[in-house]
């Protein structure tokens, strides 16, 4: 394993919790993901703990996700190489393998139905620095998701979820409405959250607000006060507040009983520089028990977030196009200014040789 | 917007006529194209006039081209900020757009049943110096054409319409016969166009013009006199004057009633150095009302420039191979490269300081 | 044609004889194919004689292998230059061909049922150098065989067929068994050969072997001695004598009637640095004349060659992203190192100025 300085011109911080994958991802089998430009391969070892290694078998570089799992050791498909969660080679068809170096590993946690791995510096993972996330753990939520592999900047992401502008045109037959356009944002900033927020008083609910109406039980041919509450959380998380409450009952704090609310769950995780995964999904405090509710909301995801998707993929081919150009920065950008200026600020901190001296980078390792 | 010295490694003129598209392309929608390697998006605003901008929305940075028309405005499908043809920001959502700054807007002529477009500075573009096209205006004349995108350098297709040779061997079962190879050509220059041409008296007529000779009321089986009169103009434009007539009848100046005579029309548009857009058709002065016709020619057209598709491909692929190479200049290439010859000093008076001091060029932005 | 120094990056020498084609590969038609970077053309010429050319025609630059054969010469699908196997320019319609450079050629040989062809200095070529290959040439064996494009070194193919262990991994239902792994494998050097044995004595025969025993007369549920002998000679050919014999009988020594023994035929063709042309088959020296038993020998060897190229691919694209990667070098790889010595040597002599001095490299070409 080789000590480096960290890539100061790869766009995200590795001293964070990034979502990797989802545990059916592993099931039986190792998963290869590159993840902050590092292949990394996850899989099942003893006792059901996750592994996370380098994807590249230090015998002969092949992926050892293309290998399997025995006795909870992840064997590499080409010579037989075994190795344990730790990285530590287990064994290897006639040979002796107390000499032979670990494989780098990356501090992994399974939590709240997804597996998150720290690509920085292990000295520094703290599980304890995971997010809290309620709803993932009450019985008074449900929860439906998915996952998109999107040839972007997984900046343009954040952007695209601090302001739900794009609605209106980009989703105009599901959750636009122009209303949208017509409310004023507002965003604030704390340490720890950048928050975007816009309310709707007195609208019509778009189509995708009805269904969620009519799970809820209410009626979906009502005048509504809508909300949409971004909050972004640090490496790359958006939770989004929104909801419809029947109009005049306080909105964003009426009872539960006349509104429909949810959280939709943004979890951004670079790949490389140009593309991400986008793990996605919302979660309700209404028919939780609703699982055909469930599938309908994601089905509803599906469709929206695939509508975003082509014009993500294809800002991004045109920023690329032109390098220098300077954008218009309004006041509908500033949570994603503000999420990025926070991003920039964990970056820098992280290159600071005065804050972490050694960091430990495979794409910098020693030529022979 | 950007001044900037024209690119000199670029191998096209940017002051000049080039086709865009033709109308149908932006009827009811946006049409985005790479021209002169520089992404435009052409849509039909105010009153039918046309408007051709740079795709690229100065907001975020999304293709215009995803967006749509509305009350003669291009509006941008992410985030709804909408422009005039003439590149000023008419309105956004919630925004007061008086200071944004214009989009860049290139000078565009409709004319011809084409969309002509000056992709350089806009202050030399005058539509006084389009071609004069008769046979797309005149009733005497009928026109059938289409396009292709074709991935090699625009000037490999000139050199292959500059010299028909090719027929014999890319287009055998159509056009091409031997005594293409056997007939001598000739080659002079004006200032304004370079004209190859080669008469065949005395030949079969291959199967394309049996299907003409049929078209025009003529027999199909007799021995006829056969021409190819191929004329380049700036910037890539190839007219080639193409017929038969009825053998010892005079030919080229034969009476109407004893040939078969069209214009094969050519406009080539720089996409990219190594790719272009290439709009053909032909127009021809027989059977003008006989659109069953018509579409046999473009289909008989269609199939030909197919055949010169894969060999220009593969032909641009070996030449980025061997970068080097000096190829050999013969009597039958001096079409093409007198046609060179015309396009080197178009660019070359365009770069130089001294004639045109300051030039637009988007892909030079500064950088913020 | 230009005279320059090797280009020493390359990993591979060029003063070698390499399979090119099979023989019906150019049956009535050129074809094009990349080897040791440089684009060639094979053709059956004049009596039977075959050419072998560089693929770009000295008029434009097209592919010569877009053309078609006419009496013995190759003639551009273009605008109609023939060469000569020899590369002498014989005709091109209303030109005279006498001043024209020959196009480059390569020395080229056809034996055993290939085509071989010399990418390196031509005076240096000599087809006495060529391997013995008796399988190919008595009628005492029997022969099939295909070719696959792997996109990955083809050191790394060698490497692979030096050390069977992967077949336990790679090749599990087919010839893989546990036994391979826990054989020891001996490898030694010679000036000309690189040899790596393993003997399995008293082992239950896999499917493969069962299907061979059977084709062989012999009983496929009895205790068998195994043996693998990889032998690799310059510059990238691998002969695997394999087999297997009833168990006692002497094993590799046992008489014809109670084994059932083969030659895994193996060239490797250098396309680019990351990609070959394999040229695979199974000379067998049991059954020759039952044409069904070669038929089902190739498909058994498709489908364990295929399995082979997944796991080679990507460990390809894996070492191209950990360029400065060291790699464990254990007793298995032993025979792909020793074969990689004798590579590298041989290329450190054709790159040393005193040894050669001056070499043809068309990739060099001078500019214009």
């Amino acid at each position: 394993m080789e000590n480096a300085i960290a890539d100061a011109n790869m766009p995200w911080p590795v001293n964070a919790w990034y979502v990797a994958c989802t545990p059916d991802e592993i099931d039986g089998k190792p998963l290869g993901r590159r993840i902050c430009d590092q292949p990394m391969v996850f899989f099942r070892g003893q006792d059901g703990a996750i592994g996370a290694l380098e994807d590249f078998c230090p015998h002969r570089g092949a992926p050892l996700s293309l290998g399997f799992v025995r006795d909870g050791t992840l064997v590499c498909g080409y010579h037989g190489l075994a190795a344990q969660c730790s990285g530590r080679v287990a064994n290897m068809p006639g040979q002796r393998v107390g000499g032979f170096p670990p494989i780098r590993s990356f501090p992994v946690v399974e939590r709240y139905g997804f597996v998150w791995v720290w690509p920085g510096d292990p000295a520094l993972a703290d599980a304890a620095s995971l997010p809290h996330l309620e709803w993932a753990e009450s019985p008074d939520w449900a929860f439906g998701g998915g996952r998109f592999h999107i040839a972007c900047d997984y900046r343009l992401m954040i952007d695209n979820l601090m302001d739900l502008t794009h609605e209106t045109y980009v989703h105009a037959s599901s959750i636009g409405q122009k209303e949208i356009d017509e409310a004023p944002v507002r965003t604030r900033a704390t340490a720890d959250e950048v928050v975007t927020s816009r309310i709707m008083d007195g609208v019509r609910p778009p189509p995708f607000w009805q269904m969620a109406l009519r799970g809820a039980g209410l009626p979906d041919d009502q005048v509504v006060d809508r909300w949409q509450i971004c909050r972004f959380s640090m490496p790359a998380h958006v939770m989004i507040e929104v909801g419809v409450a029947l109009a005049g009952q306080g909105g964003y704090d009426a009872p539960d009983a006349v509104k429909a609310s949810s959280i939709v769950v943004d979890f951004m995780t670079p790949e490389t520089a140009t593309s991400h995964h986008y793990f996605w999904g919302m979660a309700r405090r209404f028919a939780v028990t609703d699982t055909a509710l469930t599938d309908s909301i994601r089905a509803g995801q599906h469709k929206i977030f695939s509508e975003d998707l082509e014009m993500l993929e294809r800002q991004q081919r045109n920023l690329l196009d032109y390098p220098g150009r300077r954008l218009l920065l309004l006041n509908i950008d500033a949570g994603g200014a503000r999420s990025r200026m926070m991003i920039d600020k964990a970056i820098a901190a992280e290159t600071s040789v005065n804050a972490h001296p050694v960091r430990i980078n495979a794409s910098s390792a020693t030529a022979p």
